[in-house]
């Protein structure tokens, strides 16, 4: 069996993750890259990738994905809404996996605040499931357009699940999260410069990081504070939540049990060292929870590229194609 | 005027930047550098280090400190309690500055069980000054010995003292904290070798790091959950102090104020980038105080080498001598 | 078909790339992990193995080795040599890759005035087979015992060896070459900490890095300056040779033609840009060879813990096991 | 007595590191800070810069030059042939320390060609003196326009001075030289982005780097191959010069001799370990000169933002302003 697949978006961080999980995937084979940027040898592009591996890039076309079982949008927010809409109106059996945040919230309002734009694809949203495996595969199963989680966003829900219904849904919860540069793409930023990031740490937008919209949708709790970082690596995220009160018991043996059918959240015994190492390279997301006197800590480790993005996104495609979700990524 | 002062313990990253602050420094100068495991040129142990500035490392020997006005140790936590015993028995007026944790908590108990061993000195406690001259000016004007803080527990405890009254005592506070590397020193650990750390974040000791003692004496508050973090970068520590609850407001103008007469804290406005930059070799504790909802934030950075070791040690050094607390240190 | 295969020495930085390598491997099964330092389940040494993934490591016994096929020595330098003159006495048909600098040197003089002991196992020294298939595929294809070269020597003599005949074995050769950290190893040693490798580059032990005897045995040419660095970063080498003089031309298609049958070493155009990144996480050595004036300039990198060992131990280990020198590795 | 000071290009790396060493210098006074894409107060730009420590940041304006004694020019190559021309018209006692390349190829043509673009003020070119104090400081003590070396050739040639006359200026030279990413300054181009640069090792330009003109112009050798890389560090400069041949004895004190009197060369013993810690942050060049058999072996190194930019500008200034050389660099 043989599934074309495209991905469009091949020349940034995300994509070019996307470009080596698919290029090793069993069944899915690459047929189609895309770029907005780029025309030519993808290996022009990726120091040491093979030519030989992959088509061609070529410039976008809706008309070119007609051999297309599934494309793959790996574009900045804000520039999917319009080619999903065209895509899903001219092929009705393609489908779509966008990793940008433009199908994330259902509520289009929310949306169009958190972003600054007019939603342009609004009666699309309520088709659209979101790729949290961990939570959603059975909508996955059938879905046409999968929207792809953020990595923050990712790592923060998936650590927060197991305790939905067990604590108030209004305890206040800090979260404490740290990435690496590769989270802030390829695009050209000073802050991304070598120079800037290089030995030191910096916090940013806390409290108001777009991607609250998405957590307090999800994760089953609405008094969260939020304070991203950003850490000198490359690769990596780690969420410290922290959360005082209530009187929740057996918090490992809870963890444990929730994602006992889930292949790729790893929970560890609560003296592991959490280690952004235990998750590199790889699609898990690495869960270490905690009961410190009347604090209940969880560490969620996970790969910004692969389980916040790629990994994640290739687990529903597999998902949308009817096989394994772990297909590929092993 | 000239203030002999000597070091001990010149091979370690503290001890190595305190003989950098102390050549530049104009009273203070440098006649004794003893270390425990070198004698020679000071210039063989650091690459750059010229020669002519400091006199030649010998080994040391109490007997060769009657020249000195003070003495600077910077020698592991548990090596310090027999070193200060002798000095001060045997040197009425000499001035001592200990970095070690040795005499920093008040209760000899307390000591005990967060180092596991006996007190070698239990009499000294009482006569040590806690050596944050934020908060015990007075006392270090006249004191013989000084307990110089660690550097995670003056990132937190200056982050928290205005709050002092102001909020109840038992409030839930979390603080997660991050770290450079060279806080874990230059003793050889695998956990400090460069393959180790590089390019990962890890967190450890969550919840019971021995410096929570010295933060519970201190900082005024009880519920506290410690949560420190090592990250790849050479030097700089930022605690993130959340805190839900409580009715204060105008958090921004209590940190000003409360600060306002003190040299070495610098209360930026809410809206500036919490960032170790904004420290780097320099003795300056930097405060971003938020209120966000029913949240205070708190972002308090340091450069743990200087502010929270050597510099802090030279700003109380120079209260004890009579100094302003800023010679040298601009 | 299944392939029995051992690894002592695997708590090293080479045995941990060794394991994953073999883990992956379709032939080879790894069903001995020994080590003299540590016994247990291997996760707990590497953060975010799989613990089903292999067996338990137990202590080095040469007794249990005797349902292998392969072993692999990951031990350090005049370690091996005791161990392999044992195992080769007991067993008739084990075959053994030595990763140390054991048996790298023909001539024993070399060796104990190189590495400072008497050589233990002086008899084996002949039977031994240099493990650079590049150069010694036949060899290797009947070895018992393979040495498998340094990560240094690899990238020179790769990066010399068509130039053999073609300039005079005098000409003045200088080899500028650069390193990851984890070509230092896991060693506990100063100058391996974060704090003294991160945001420094060093040059050490200029003409007279212990690498040098491997290379003038191996590449051809007896003029050369070899002058090692240290970079901060986690791995790679590159290798700069530089050579003036010779009335050689077309260099290029000289290295393309050389290379042509051989899967692992990468000749790339003369204006590609140099980086380890061609190579990162891949068995590969990349080879830009270009010609400026009367100057000919070789530029050869290869990851220093894949190609530089445990990729082409592997590598070598096929050919003696009859597969595909290939197999597993890409 | 005080000399009033100016600064044009205050944003960037070398801007910044200008204004740092000029806020301290004990004799110039810094009263203009111009910028060509900022207006306003400095500590914004810097993180941690203090507002006091100099005025407001305007945009450049020839005719408030008035005040001046001094102008430093830290603007991109080709943009500062034109201010100066403009300077130099209206302010005749004005100097002008020029940190960018257009003036310092006396030969207009090798700067056009270098360069690819028309020299918009040639006459200006016989003029300014070549601001490499360890060669000019005669020239430089009456120069009203001082082109300021870049960081590359200052390291190269420094380290070849003391063979010219001694060795054939034919010889065959190949120099590996390693910079830091700051180096490449502020602009953004995808390959300074941290995860471009961060964990790996790059060469580029290999022998066509366009310092090659000014090398050839200074350092009196003709046949050199200049080969520069990329190192993942913030500052530093290493220049490894390989020479094969000549009957050169006694190297080491040759250097040591040449140097003697030159403050900011420091000649190290033959066994000092190259490393860039040598001069971090420090106006040094460390010279470590070699004999391993036929070679000769110097390793250059200084803080490419320093002696290799506004340190070495400073050192110039001052001659020209009739001061001693170090004034304010120590």
């Amino acid at each position: 069996m043989t599934i074309n697949v495209g991905v469009l978006g091949v020349s940034g961080y995300t994509g070019q993750s996307l470009v080596q999980l698919l290029t090793a995937h069993p069944i899915f084979k690459l047929t189609r890259l895309f770029s907005t940027s780029y025309e030519g040898d993808y290996a022009q592009l990726i120091p040491g990738f093979s030519s030989k591996a992959v088509p061609l890039v070529s410039s976008y076309d809706v008309s070119q994905c007609d051999d297309l079982d599934i494309i793959f949008l790996a574009v900045p927010h804000t520039k999917s809404m319009a080619i999903v809409r065209e895509l899903m109106a001219r092929y009705k059996s393609l489908k779509i996996v966008d990793l940008s945040a433009d199908f994330r919230l259902k509520n289009r309002e929310d949306y169009e605040s958190t972003y600054r734009v007019v939603h342009d694809a609004p009666d699309v949203l309520s088709e659209a499931v979101y790729g949290l495996p961990e939570k959603y595969a059975d909508g996955l199963a059938s879905a046409r357009l999968c929207a792809s989680p953020g990595c923050y966003a990712t790592s923060m829900i998936l650590g927060m699940l197991p305790l939905v219904g067990r604590l108030d849904s209004n305890i206040p919860i800090s979260i404490d999260a740290k990435s690496g540069v590769s989270g802030a793409g390829k695009a050209l930023k000073e802050s991304s410069l070598f120079c800037e990031v290089h030995d030191h740490l910096s916090a940013y937008a806390t409290g108001d990081h777009r991607h609250m919209a998405e957590l307090v949708q999800e994760s089953g709790f609405s008094n969260v504070l939020f304070s991203p970082h950003l850490v000198p690596m490359q690769r990596g995220i780690e969420s410290a939540i922290y959360i005082h009160g209530g009187t929740l018991d057996n918090v490992h043996a809870l963890y444990e049990q929730y994602y006992e059918a889930h292949p790729f959240v790893r929970v560890y015994p609560s003296d592991t060292q959490p280690t952004t190492r235990l998750v590199t390279n790889t699609n898990d997301c690495a869960i270490i929870p905690k009961k410190i006197g009347d604090w209940v800590v969880v560490f969620s480790l996970l790969d910004n590229l692969i389980k916040g993005a790629s990994g994640q996104a290739v687990q529903s495609a597999n998902i949308m194609a009817g096989l394994d979700q772990t297909t590929g990524l092993n």
